[in-house]
């Protein structure tokens, strides 16, 4: 990998470990092709706007565009911890319907993450922030039994697929967590209730210190553990107001990494439950750029003054 | 009826109107007949949690019992409004599912509504603040003519039924409205897009000068007419975040008549965006209690801390 990151690390050094994909897109509105995709590779961009440098671990096939990893070495993403393989790219080809929240996948091609089994560099295990993005329970904790600094931050996300087919293993990394991350209808399946507050705090009782529940369009719910008190504590945000979705491809991957990278930022910990409600905006908002251009477009032309606006509105509108 | 108003009114006098109906609940968890219901019901109730007195209009059966009046009665709300019909009061029998966002409606008896035309007495004509709950466009223009404060706030609801069977009729109210309140599906079918946020600004240029759309459990979006400004004015608040919900009905309408209730108490107006903001945030957390009983039951036995402490606990979960 060109640009290896020094050895030197702060305990608030990050490293983001999941899928890099190409993608195919269709919507209602266009469709593209080899685009950048893939949890990790999201996670990694958004965690760039607040910290530097960001260690990105996955694997790609020798198809895998040299664009993408130009673009995202030049937003500080260290390309050290990833694996080039002879195989060809994970790709995935699907389409948005009319109202953007419904997706059909056409074709999964798994490929060179069909026997992939992570490694993380050296050089990378010492991360204070260790970000677990969506990809197979096993991978996650393969990446995790790597890591070695045992006050390290650990965040996870998940998809519907593991709950289904992998649900011990996923049972197994939850203990291992200080933040799980998961989509509305993940939350009321791997809790098994249809009430999202009762989830997130069944969700607390498998093991992570905090669960964010991802609500999509109208926000995040976030849980913490009882802190001495009978009542866990609860944070609920909103999410920006889009007039238009273009590809919402990504923005959870992009609402985790920012919340990982907005951490970092912070030094080394602990983070508090009062840091944890503004990495939740931060990814949010983050997220919602994410949504308004296809793949990681949006984010490469975001500049911090744009980002920082959008908050500022955020505050004005959701106030009272 | 017993204890009719005096005809001393101020501006900011509040008359209600609606259905008032007995309804009979089913839940996965329990059932229950003869309860007090009805669109305009709730929202007088709902109202007079912030103002008193509240008058409500609206048409009941011989066969109404008289608990529910009495009740009414007892909390400020006048009933000087309520016509008695010979004929059977109007019945809604309905079911809600496992996640009790699902409803079956398994008899409507419209009875007294079917001829029902509406009656405003005179003491009630000169309300500075004026709801029309949800009932037919045609019962809402009726009601709405009677009234002859011009200066009047005033406030509708709707529901899919009108938008599909009464659609022209509707269009006729909106723009006689100050504040248009109507639930996601409603204002998605209604403007004719799936976005909300466009949803709710194409349904300002219909006419009224404030939209509220309200999104269940994810809380609501108030829009405003741009003010000589390009954008127009928003707010998005969330909901209160119930662990168990017994009955959600007329928790849209608690929500619409805290609103006006809100309104009424800070005077006779003008109601700038900032009061809208607060009296959605009252709406919403009385709309809470709602949820948590049968019919009207949780807020009869609602006392002012317990709701000053909801949006006391509202306030610090969701601020940043």
């Amino acid at each position: 990998m060109a640009n290896p990151q020094s050895a030197i690390r702060s305990p608030q050094t990050l490293a983001v470990g999941g899928t890099i994909a190409i993608d195919n897109v269709k919507t209602p509105e266009a469709e593209a092709e080899n685009l950048l995709g893939g949890s990790a590779a999201y996670a990694a961009l958004a965690a760039s706007f607040f910290t530097k440098p960001v260690d990105l671990i996955g694997i790609i096939g020798h198809d895998f565009p040299a664009e993408h990893l130009d673009m995202l070495e030049g937003r500080g993403i260290s390309l050290h911890g990833v694996e080039r393989s002879e195989n060809e790219s994970f790709t995935w080809t699907g389409e948005y319907h009319t109202n953007m929240n419904e997706r059909t996948t056409h074709r999964v091609g798994l490929n060179v993450l069909e026997s992939w089994q992570v490694k993380v560099p050296e050089a990378c295990r010492d991360a204070g922030i260790v970000v677990l993005a969506n990809m197979s329970p096993d991978n996650q904790l393969e990446m995790l039994g790597q890591m070695r600094n045992e006050s390290a931050f650990v965040i996870a996300d998940t998809m519907d697929l593991w709950i289904s087919i992998a649900n011990e293993r996923l049972h197994d990394v939850l203990p291992k967590l200080d933040l799980f991350v998961l989509n509305e209808g993940e939350a009321r399946d791997l809790a098994g209730t249809t009430n999202l507050v009762r989830a997130g705090m069944l969700l607390l009782e498998k093991g992570p210190r905090y669960v964010c529940v991802k609500l999509g369009e109208f926000g995040a719910m976030l849980f913490g553990q009882a802190n001495g008190g009978e009542k866990h504590a609860f944070f609920r945000s909103t999410a920006y107001p889009l007039e238009a979705v273009a590809d919402p491809t990504g923005a959870g991957d992009t609402f985790l990494g920012a919340i990982a990278g907005y951490l970092a930022a912070q030094g080394s910990g602990p983070y508090d439950f009062g840091m944890l409600r503004q990495a939740v905006i931060q990814g949010s908002i983050l997220a919602s750029f994410t949504c308004e251009a296809f793949s990681t477009k949006r984010l490469e032309a975001l500049s911090d003054e744009e980002l920082a606006d959008r908050i500022e509105y955020f505050r004005e509108t959701t106030s009272w």
